[in-house]
């Protein structure tokens, strides 16, 4: 696929004197929140900011994730609440022509009957976190480029061998400010994750990709699951003979509801922002990266529409791909849009401004820094550019398994610790998982339309991005029937079996791709050389601008929160509207007689028949909420989220779960490059909505009773 | 045209019972005020309702009306402001390429540089209401059908008459409550109007037509005229010689604004509407006659703009009556689109339903009038029908002129008092200005290829609704083309020419269009005929009928307003916003940075280059709303509106002008059918952005100074 966030590997601490941390905005680490203390007190959060910042204590103790998404525990016997979303894969892989979960919803009335979540749902529970960054760093300042980078590499590898010892936990060194402080993460991995409940997805997916990102929202766009684990309450491997997991922690639900303008909190795993980038990274994206990547997003959706027109199946199978392109499409063309609403660059230039003019009177300081820093951002956009022509260039689900394969082959022939990230033995079930599910979103003809058109594209890219070497080792276009006829990769047990192989037998492979992945290895190794160059010159730099950054804020009394890396974070904010142009409001809350008014039995706006009828009866239930008279559906909130924070608990001031973030809107997709008060929201589901469809529409009854609801007083 | 009210024809009383007065509907006479003067004083008017019910006093003796329009008098020296749009015809006729009034506006700097408003831009003052129900119904129950008809028409012209001695004055006696009540209306009839001031169509008219019935909207619709008067301060035909009119009244302007939830009164004339329908007319009009008359529109549109296609010359002179039908058109779709939102037949029903049972309870009613109300109403139906059909076979301007030719010459062999009303000696210069401004908006090839098209359409037709002997009459398609060419109609001179023909001269003419005329005259007065005979068992029933409803409104304590009939009205609201659907929220003010926000640089989205610099500088000066803080530009308000509205003074609870309205939400155009409490809003220029305009954009010093202005307390 392609490299979803372009410029990943860019100075994430870089400009956080830019976004100042006031308002809402701000992506917390747990241990940060003692310093916010006074903001936490102003909007009204009940909860000790020390208490908070305890992840051994409630309600942070409750918090967990799943792969890719936020979710939270709900009861005592490790029952999980998320989004439908983020259990789609599981409802998805369970769904046969005769029970179609996906229609028709699945709900688990008693625990036998709750069903596998597959290799690829998981439950993480964050229960340590350590600062290494003196472990790390010391003494790294004296190297630059690749010899940096992989000197930290190579600490982190240690950090994490030393942590991971008992295999019940997984544990990782993410960066924090860019390079400037390093965390060490430890999870318990729950490795036995089962489907409980799912709404039909005409409830939580209704409004389907019209809706996404859009506001009025009406999507019940929840799921619950359960962690098991072997008798010994240590995490085991899927097995009927495994047990509910005792959580030792649990949110309790309330059903109390919230009004416009009261105070929640959030907590969850954030993915990617890039709140601190320079003026000129804006303008890279904005007139050249985001374009070509729209445009690149649309043509392997064409491809795909084409290369399944008419073959049902083939649609099915690539429903979910399409669905995430979709996605991330929207994503990119809400950036583009927001950056020519709004002139981002315009508003970035005054803060650097403001920065390198306080930077310049600092005693003792000089301008190499920023001198370096410049070059090293001009370095990286450089590279970028390359790699994302090499992604187009290798758009093929077999060619990928194939350098898989490969790489695995190879780095097996090195001791554990020196093999690259995402190769070590510690990686080989996950790779082996991956290999394993392509088989449900994927067919031999679309993959060979995907890789044709890719390589007809690629070759229309400006010159400079192409990979040095790369041009003459590609297929032409009329070789690539050859190359699928003469591959057996699209078999999972040929797939798997490759697993075992040594790096010989790879290279002495027939299989087309496999002899195709050994003859790109080489370029592909070189790029990934020279990102860890230009890593390791901004992990150079970053630090020292860093801790001029937080001297700056200091100066101010301002804490500098960290861009968002997939690690735990403590958001906060108000239930509260917004204006996306002038004389129009949206929000706060959407009702269920929404639902009912945009339903036209088309989909994806076909609700539920029994549903329309419980809310023309107004058969509310204590689920009313005593402002609006009915039952709310979504609600918006200024917290700051992005990508990763679905499913993650919205609480009130007490935190007791009150809503489940899913989405957010489209004015405020830009919010993961310049938080803007006025207009970024974050769409909730309201707990009570969820509550309601369980009690009045699918009668989840032994879920209401497992849990610990708090209905509001009489 | 096409008739514009497919149902003028029926019963305006009926179902007053259906709409109940309470919330900001109703359109009062004036008298009926001092019924409301508890309404009145919980919303927050402070002029006693008395005073409001009395035209001789202030506010209400500042009201006008222009042709079509409300405006009100703003300088004792008879300067008038009304909408940009009720101006529009003056601007036009006074733009040329040289002199683009349109396109970049026009200010008299002094009284000398004011320009003629033409023969169809008059100032009535509505001096005096005199109930003479009692003078037109006497004894007329014994009668039905035609006869009834004819001698309450008689007895109506003998009351114009009588009342038109001055000829100052223009009287009439339109109905109320369909035929309950009559009342005499005296106006004084200003025939020099003057244009003084109007901005450039880029504020006038910006957003055009594609915000008209939208909301967020930004149009800064407003103009000022002036009244001229003889030197003996009585009106006369414009002179240079004539000077400004002494205006009794005129009302002061205030500044000073309103917030959300403020009261606001509006005194106007609104045109047309239909509350009073019975729930069979609205499925006739929501399933046959609506969709039938967007068709036709759509049709005609089309014809237009193929005809004048690559035709500059052609677009120009068609430009009004394009907007015109593009303005119904979207009024036809946006009642069809209600009627799909809203089941306002059943709702209907059930109020009928309601009103029938407590009809059935009084004692001494037979059901007999019930009964003769039902066929009444069949027969309109059936003959709304074929006048449709009637109007789709005779679309050409120069067919119209000759049936009004002909029709002049047959009446004027008649005593004046006998005549068809619109053919009087009253009448003949109002057919002179139509005649005579024809050529402004009509081209022979365009005209032609309209009344082909007609006539292809109509053929399509229903058969049943062919009005009877027509089809054998109508020209084929195929001898159109000669029609044209053997009519010199379409020259002004000729028309006018003809208006001192006799009748024995029009028969003896060999013009093709009056030779058409002639023959199609029997067919159009039968269709008279039978339009008298219903109305006149209409007008029989539907008093009985008004009776019973009236009793029935009072015995729950209610007034009964009469169905909006271009006459004077006066209705309240507040400032307030509304939810066209769930989660969102529309109003109730935009501000200027609104249309920097909009501005787009194309067509209908231009502002002014000054406006644009003056909204970025924020030179907002006295005009700055407190809360908004800025400049507002349009708000929403919940009176009860229609179309004659337009101009309409919207003024504060002391009576001082605060906003002019224009125009309403595309939600609301059901309004005119039924008034939904919760989505009918008004939209109103803010009388602090005209201000703004005329001292930040245009320098209208000279105005700005003759008007009585507040300004807020700083």
């Amino acid at each position: 696929m392609f490299k979803t966030l372009a410029f990943s590997a860019l100075p994430a601490a870089l400009l956080a004197a830019f976004s100042p941390a006031h308002a809402d905005e701000g992506q917390w680490q747990p241990h940060q929140l003692p310093q916010l203390k006074a903001e936490l007190k102003r909007i009204g959060i009940a909860i000790p900011a020390e208490k908070l910042a305890d992840l051994s204590k409630h309600p942070m103790s409750a918090i967990v994730s799943t792969d890719g998404c936020s979710a939270s525990f709900v009861s005592p016997d490790g029952l999980v609440v998320t989004n439908h979303h983020c259990a789609y894969g599981a409802i998805q892989r369970n769904s046969t022509p005769e029970h179609n979960y996906i229609a028709n919803g699945f709900l688990a009335k008693t625990r036998d009957a709750e069903l596998p979540g597959g290799p690829n749902l998981q439950v993480y529970i964050t229960d340590k976190v350590e600062n290494v960054s003196a472990r790390v760093l010391q003494g790294l300042d004296k190297l630059g480029g690749k010899a940096r980078h992989e000197e930290a590499q190579k600490r982190i590898k240690a950090l994490v061998a030393e942590c991971e010892t008992d295999k019940m936990y997984r544990c990782s060194v993410p960066s924090f400010h860019r390079g400037a402080e390093y965390y060490r993460i430890r999870q318990m991995q729950i490795r036995d994750v089962r489907l409980v409940y799912a709404p039909s997805d005409k409830i939580g997916n209704y409004g389907g990709d019209i809706d996404n990102y859009e506001w009025p929202r009406h999507t019940g766009d929840y799921s619950f699951l359960r962690a098991y684990v072997g008798k010994d309450g240590r995490p085991a491997d899927p097995s009927p003979d495994n047990v509910p997991y005792k959580s030792k922690d649990f949110l309790v639900v309330s059903a109390e509801g919230l009004k416009n303008g009261d105070p929640i909190l959030l907590a969850g795993y954030p993915g990617r922002t890039s709140r601190y980038k320079l003026p000129v990274e804006i303008r890279n994206a904005r007139d050249s990266a985001y374009p070509l990547q729209a445009a690149e997003y649309q043509s392997d959706l064409d491809t795909i529409a084409a290369a399944t027109k008419g073959d049902e199946a083939g649609v099915v199978r690539y429903a979910s791909v399409v669905k995430s392109i979709n996605n991330r499409m929207k994503k990119t063309l809400g950036l583009l849009d927001g950056f020519a609403r709004k002139d981002l660059a315009a508003v970035k230039d005054g803060q650097d401004a403001e920065f390198r003019a306080w930077y310049a009177k600092q005693p003792g300081v000089s301008s190499a820094m920023l001198s370096e820093l410049d070059a090293a951002i001009a370095a990286d956009m450089a590279l970028s550019d390359e790699e994302f022509a090499w992604n187009v260039a290798t758009n093929s689900d077999l060619l990928k398994s194939a350098r898989t394969l490969h790489r695995l082959a190879l780095e097996k022939q090195k001791p554990d610790a020196e093999r690259k990230a995402g190769y070590q033995q510690r990686d080989v079930s996950p790779i082996k998982a991956r290999l394993s599910r392509l088989e449900q979103s994927f067919t031999l003809k679309v993959d060979q339309a995907r890789y044709t058109d890719g390589l007809a594209r690629y070759a229309k890219l400006a010159a400079k991005s192409h990979p040095q070497g790369l041009d003459a080792l590609l297929p032409a276009v009329a070789d690539v029937p050859a190359l699928y006829a003469q591959s057996k990769l699209g078999a999972t047990a040929e797939r798997l079996a490759l697993m075992d192989k040594d790096a010989a037998a790879i290279a002495a492979s027939d299989d087309a791709f496999l002899k195709l992945a050994v003859k790109l290895h080489a370029v592909g190794l070189s790029l990934e050389e020279r990102r860890m160059e230009v890593d390791g010159n901004l992990e150079r730099v970053v630090p020292q601008y860093m801790a001029a950054v937080i001297a700056w804020k200091k100066s101010q009394g301002k804490p500098v929160y960290p861009d968002a890396n997939s690690t735990l974070r403590v958001t906060y904010g108000t239930v509260s509207a917004y204006s996306p142009k002038d004389g129009l409001t949206k929000g706060p809350f959407t009702t269920v007689e929404g639902i009912v008014e945009k339903h036209t039995g088309k989909d994806p706006f076909i609700a539920p028949d029994n549903l329309i009828e419980a809310v023309k009866a107004k058969r509310y239930g204590q689920f009313k909420d005593p402002v609006l008279g009915t039952v709310p559906v979504n609600f918006l909130s200024s917290a700051d989220t992005t990508g990763g924070n679905s499913g993650s608990a919205v609480m009130n001031k007490r935190g007791e779960l009150i809503g489940l973030n899913f989405d957010s809107t489209y004015e405020s997709i830009t919010k993961d490059w310049y938080f803007d008060t006025a207009i970024t929201r974050a769409i909730h589901l309201d707990i009570r909505y969820m509550l309601w469809v369980m009690k009045e529409v699918d009668h989840a009854d032994n879920l209401l009773k497992e849990m610990t609801i708090k209905y509001p007083k009489k």
